[in-house]
């Protein structure tokens, strides 16, 4: 019994390190090749450690680690949805529904029954623990393409409006990342890494 | 002054990016390409949230992670040290000594010393909390050396009494998971991915 049990957790954690081959739209700051969703992931954990103090008051780090370590895991098979691309987010909540089917399948029941809910709060942001986890989520790329000189940002044309409007959010899960980020995307703008 | 502090805060984060281009000595399932640091920390927080009921009872999740998220930051500086080579591991403590120096010199006095203290408690392994994220550390190279026909083993000529000797460390921490792995290394020896 143990041991069917600890092999399911076991086989989960094998799939899950196909993550590291989704890559995302932007790039590493030393510019040398794009970044994948699996070491994201690891970034923004990190940042929710360094960082939580910014958050409201009597969020639960650990809650918001769990979320943010899994937010990307249906990416396996959905593979990662550009936030500026309209056209492929019409079909995303569909597509990582079947991944989540699948992988969280893999589970005991019970830990599947723990963490696939956190995945799901996470994408309706109706909690403040959820709040904080997407604004790091938003606020990784801004910072890496801000030390690129905006370099997926220009490589996909993408205007200062977009990214002001995309990433607004951010002030949601914490008023004071959006103040520190909001002039960077500005800089940005009038650095001509993003159109006007 | 909250300036200063989120700035300090910020300028880490971006710093810690770096990490993404420290490679290990083990190649992803897929075997594409070596694994990275930053993937790799993921990867073992992810387990230990999935994988905590087979630690020792009582162990502090929240303390395992931040511990799993800033083991490696001193490699941005000071490397990656194969666990088999034993002339690199001679100054690994002093040039990991002058690396976490550096990085948590970054922070905010506060926050480096929340963090600094768990990456030494990490590597002394003298908490059961230390010890399971050891363990767990431990265990994914071996999982994903098992899962690519022994791969970057074969390819450093490693023998099986090696890593039954360098992984049994693995049990202090999970006695369970000690029992899942013995035998997969067991039977790596007999596939000849790894030397008698």
């Amino acid at each position: 019994m143990t041991n069917d049990r600890l092999a399911r957790q076991i086989a989960f954690v094998v799939e899950i390190d196909k993550l590291k081959a989704v890559l995302r739209q932007n790039v590493l700051t030393d510019r040398s090749r794009r970044e994948n969703s699996a070491e994201h992931s690891w970034h923004i954990a990190l940042m929710a450690v360094v960082l939580a103090e910014h958050a409201e008051p009597g969020i639960d780090v650990l809650r918001v680690l769990k979320m943010l370590l899994i937010h990307d895991v249906v990416e396996i098979d959905a593979g990662d949805t550009f936030i500026y691309d309209t056209a492929a987010a019409a079909d995303q909540e569909a597509r990582e529904h079947a991944a989540a089917e699948r992988l969280y399948g893999l589970l005991p029941p019970d830990v599947a029954a723990q963490l696939r809910p956190l995945w799901e709060e996470f994408e309706a942001g109706a909690s403040a623990d959820a709040r904080f986890a997407r604004a790091l989520d938003r606020l990784a790329p801004v910072l890496l393409n801000y030390h690129t000189e905006g370099m997926m940002w220009r490589a996909n044309d993408i205007s200062g409006a977009q990214v002001l409007a995309r990433n607004r959010v951010i002030e949601r899960g914490s008023p004071a990342l959006w103040r520190y980020i909001e002039p960077l995307i500005h800089d940005a703008i009038a650095k001509g890494w993003l159109k006007p």
